[in-house]
């Protein structure tokens, strides 16, 4: 499985629909023309719309047939395209020009906004150079430091994205330094836990196994090397779940600044797939992206 | 800087010798025949001399001249290894097949040990492809939790590491999720006040910038689109200094299989440098680490 797969699996589906709140920035309107043209969604375009419009002149976006709701001030552009996720009319919930703190605060809004009970997190997909399969790495962005209860709703955000890029019971490794528990290490002790439960019924639709060191998690010939024969997770991980945001982030971005990796995040644990790339993220990485959410927002819909 | 400048410098020096701790091990008799034949370093074998013969015979190392001591019991070969270090018989200490926590209890041993009052730390040596320089990474296998006060240790133990790879001033990056200070992640709040202190003249020999996220310290377009133009670290940082153990080996292990890098590590903040290399690391690398342990040792000795 890889971002081809992903692409190609956006064109079988019914065309989803992104809400983009204070659309009025020319980086997301780059993708939005790049949406049209590959056919990957339809966007609803909430924000300022003579600048829209002035720059999707520039940038050469027909905007002939698009949804535009022109709403200059960012914060109500906001609330109002969370809103048409909330009610069902978008698939999709996107960040234009409207900072995080207030792109966060409309996810979150109780009246219009995306939660669902549980708690919210990041995942950021990798397809990694001499890799087969991707590789779903979380919470590398948003949640800081998880409790073991914020990280049983880590792994159950993350399933449905596995899914929806062609894993179907995804191997969820809680990594670490070591692979052994290590009673002054909390981190060794909650991924022996989550793994207990996983193993009693009490986390499904995934195989949990931990703690374990990086290598024995996605290297084959590492596990074998070290004689990790009896372990449920043998180089193979789907999912690397962190100790907290720092381990997550630095990982994050030694792939993005030392490999020629392809990456698309998106967060998770709401009511549909919200994208929140950031400034300095390439166009590539904010299209896979888009393309990860709709794959997303239809898994989570035939859930239901 | 890279490998080759350490290969290079090695050869420029007066010839470093290593004792080994039970030197009983044919991945360790490898790496002495290389360094015979590639004139990196002398060995002094501490250990079960009617094995270490075998294996030499085997592997086609030629013992003539070589000085060996016979010592079957490998704590009591540790012991001995350890106190030629400690009398400044050789210029560095490496482990053979006595297993790790033996190995350190001779390095911490009171009477012939390699303590010098402060604590020990692991440095990692990187060339990675794309980068002109090597990156220091510290600590990311002895240390599990450093405190603010084993930051500042790390530090002036990783100093002399860069000065021996040719950098006299390395530029440390105390590196979290984030770029700013946040009251709620102490790792940030530590990162600036190592940079005070740095800025104070209480930590000399360096140039301290933190916290820092990764983009920041190593990739200069990344600090250039962010404006971090008033930063005394701008992409690039000699050393990367990690919020903990977890944080740093799975960065190290990130490294190590998914890119082309070339590595070698030492123990540092001991009398002389400690090679320690693990069974899972290649030829290569262990053969990186002693010659990083003799230029570290000239610089050690230069340094009195």
């Amino acid at each position: 499985m890889n971002f081809d797969y992903v692409l190609a699996k956006v064109k079988t589906l019914s065309k989803k629909k992104v809400a983009i709140a204070a659309a009025q920035d020319s980086a997301v309107l780059e993708c939005v023309k790049a949406c049209k043209e590959q056919d990957i969604a339809d966007v609803v375009l909430v924000g300022d719309q003579a600048k829209i419009e002035a720059i999707a002149k520039e940038i050469g976006l027909d905007l002939t047939g698009t949804e535009i709701i022109d709403e200059p001030d960012m914060i109500e552009a906001s609330l109002k395209a969370v809103k048409l996720a909330h009610d069902g009319d978008v698939d999709m919930y996107m960040k234009g020009l409207v900072d995080t703190k207030n792109f966060l605060k409309s996810v979150l809004n109780k009246e219009v906004g995306l939660r669902t009970g549980g708690a919210l997190s990041h995942v950021s997909v990798f397809e990694v150079p001499g890799f087969d399969r991707l590789l779903f790495l979380t919470d590398v962005a948003f949640m800081t430091y998880p409790t073991l209860e914020d990280k049983v709703h880590i792994i159950n955000n993350t399933i449905p994205v596995c899914r929806a890029c062609g894993v179907e019971v995804p191997k969820v490794a809680p990594v670490a330094a070591v692979e052994v528990v290590n009673p002054k290490m909390q981190v060794t002790i909650e991924a022996a836990e989550l793994t207990r439960m996983n193993e009693e019924g009490e986390i499904t639709g995934c195989i949990i196994d931990g703690p374990l060191s990086l290598d024995l998690a996605i290297d084959p010939e590492a596990a074998k090397h070290k004689g990790a024969t009896n372990r449920r997770i043998q180089g193979d991980a789907d999912v690397i779940l962190f100790p907290d945001i720092h381990a997550g982030n630095l990982v994050y971005k030694t792939l993005v600044h030392t490999t020629q990796s392809k990456n698309g995040c998106i967060l998770t644990g709401t009511k549909v797939p919200v994208i929140l790339t950031s400034r300095s993220d390439t166009f590539e990485t904010k299209l896979n992206s888009i393309a990860l959410a709709a794959v997303v927002a239809e898994e989570l819909q035939q859930g239901k």
